[in-house]
């Protein structure tokens, strides 16, 4: 229950060291369709992880408009849209951050930032963009217009021996407020960062054991994080910070085999539903229900993997499960009133992402090794389009601007 | 209980009597900001009820872009926006459907559809607009790309007498599953009409006396319609709509003074937090709190006047309240947790209506009789700005264009 306020380490960098910026490039667009005058809301960008290059497509049309590189080493890769829809920053896992322009299909800034990012938010005005790095452990600010640092902030801590050293940063998201949060690996704690005060004010919190990623309720109001070194995950309420991190579902990956982090489920990929919280179980082929009033596990539904990505649909009646290598050609559809199961889809090899359209009448899914997306309609479960990709992983749409806590 | 199929009398217009198509009209624009491209994801429309005219508005830059006029009597008109976010589609008073596209400015597309509109919604999946009107009582839908109409609804339905006879319609709006709901003001119905089938599947369900207004909860589940002719309200639950419409909050409205509809509280105004309903009481100067998961009433707030509109931020901390006459030229905001009034506002005269921006940070407050927007941090709840307008009422912003239930 540890409260730390600032101070902490804030570098207000104006040239931080090890940030290279690359020259906008309109050449390393490929645009195959003509730029034209348009709306931006039924836009979204597919990562092509292994070419370095975002097909930007029309989901209104099932139309890839053109595809943009030269944005580096996308695996991993996750995307947030400025606050007109009309520009996605990429996090790239090299520290690359790029700002792609979905109508003119080109980059218009590009900075590299830190050595190994693993994913970025915006803040709730759009002024801000936040990266967190593992290597070296922090997070980075800049500005959403020019990709200018504004600060960066280490994530020093104090460790059991006393040493002082930087740690991970993961589980980064915007909450209301205009504030960032992450949590930090080695130190077991999560920040909180206020971007109204100038220099922010940085709160600091003790968490659970190496939390290795997180995830916020779509209000914003409560941050929970996975941990990898204890059972249990560290939830924060956001609207009473001052009672710090709360250990809840404390028996979540009890006596499960301890597995690399890469091979964790995504906690942003966690479904809320009808006041029920649908969890990927830790290495196990099951999906977890918890009653979210107080946090019990009411229910287990066993699924034909270990699930990755456990996502509801817009209207919270379907929950669609990804899962991890071997068994990952394969995404099963969970009625949420039912818990069954009601379909089981093929939609190619190595599925990675899931993404819904923002009123859900569809949903968008990458399978690496098919070299394709697949659109299945929510209501027949049936597909009604496949697009080609190299090595498709993430698909972002830009309606992601209009939510809290991406 | 009792649910009856379609058969509905079910015109399939081509050419709908009454149904005049206007030309577009460019010259109807008075752009003050050249066209450029950009993004739409943070545009807004604001009607000016008095002049048939709405301005463009850019709510990152608290800019107005532009004016479009010629879209006939705008009093009580209310907007939904195209898949893309460059199209609203404007319900006047007077029947006119005008489709406006935001980034030229210009009218696209108008018909004068019916002799007394009341509202209109959108499909999930964009490809259909759908009208309530008075008088004839009824529903038309249109291709929202080119507003032909492609079908008419009549309201119909035999009376105590038996007497067959054309009801009002009423809260009509989008739900998932590519349907439309609303309700029969005389005729005391729920109608839900799937437009996936062709000729869509028209079921009709008993409701309470008097329907007047509706709601949907943000999941589209729950579909709510407020009573005149009786206390309570009648819910459909649209997961289980064999179950028919039920009865909640038995004693809403209960002792009350019958209103005129005109002075009943908007249920789209309803604010939805933490599991509880904050709801507008009829005609008392109270919000009232109900609980969702029995819909009990559990709280009762005192505020200075008639609640019209009760709204909550997107992060549901605040709960902000607008008045009827004569007590409008104050808004008041609610503690969602508290329950208590922090602030009370004075925007301006007659104030009309509310718009959040897409993540919370700050609130459009429209005053008519000021000829003014006021908007507002919701952080410091102190205005940010201010923007000429020609009596306005409804803001509408683009980032609707992904939301179910409007």
């Amino acid at each position: 229950m540890k409260r730390y306020l600032a101070p902490v380490v804030l570098s207000l960098a104006t040239a931080l060291a090890g940030c290279q910026s690359l020259p906008s490039s309109s050449s390393s667009s490929s645009a195959d369709q003509p730029v034209t005058l348009r709306g931006t809301g039924d836009l979204g960008l597919i990562i092509e992880r292994a070419t370095g290059s975002v097909l930007v497509i029309d989901h209104s049309e099932h139309e890839i408009l053109g595809r943009v590189e030269g944005l580096g080493d996308l695996s991993h890769a996750s995307v947030v849209y400025s606050r007109d829809a009309r520009y996605g920053y990429v996090f790239g896992r090299d520290g690359g951050l790029t700002k792609v322009d979905l109508l003119t299909r080109t980059i218009s800034e590009r900075v590299i930032q830190g050595g190994n990012s693993i994913g970025g938010a915006i803040s709730q005005d759009g002024r801000y963009v936040a990266v967190s790095n593992y290597e070296p452990g922090g997070v980075n600010i800049f500005d959403a217009e020019t990709l200018e640092t504004l600060m960066e902030i280490p994530a020093v801590y104090t460790n059991a021996e006393g040493e002082q050293g930087q740690s991970k940063t993961v589980g980064l998201v915007d909450a209301p407020g205009n504030q960032f949060v992450f949590s930090l690996f080695e130190a077991g704690e999560i920040w909180t960062v206020d971007m109204h005060s100038t220099p922010p004010d940085v709160a600091r919190y003790d968490a659970g054991k190496e939390p290795y990623d997180s995830l916020i309720t779509p209000d914003g109001r409560y941050y929970i994080a996975g941990l990898f070194g204890e059972d249990g995950l560290s939830m924060m309420d956001l609207w009473a910070p001052e009672k710090g991190a709360q250990t809840i579902l404390p028996d979540y990956g009890k006596g499960e085999q301890r597995l690399p982090v890469y091979k964790m489920p995504h906690l942003e990929g966690w479904a809320i539903a009808d006041g029920y919280a649908f969890v990927p179980a830790v290495g196990r082929h099951e999906v977890l229900v918890a009653n979210m009033t107080d946090w019990s596990m009411v229910d287990r539904i066993p699924v034909q993997g270990q699930p990755v990505f456990v996502m509801s649909s817009p209207d919270n009646r379907q929950i669609w499960v990804s899962f991890a290598h071997p068994k990952n050609d394969v995404v099963q559809v969970i009625d949420s009133q039912t818990r069954k199961i009601i379909r089981t889809l093929a939609p190619g090899k190595s599925v990675l992402h899931m993404e819904f359209t923002p009123r859900g009448e569809e949903v968008w899914v990458s399978s690496r090794d098919s070299d394709r997306v697949t659109v299945y309609s929510t209501r027949t479960l049936e597909p009604v389009a496949t697009l080609p990709a190299h090595k498709p992983s993430g698909i972002f749409f830009t309606s992601r601007a209009h939510r809290l806590g991406l």
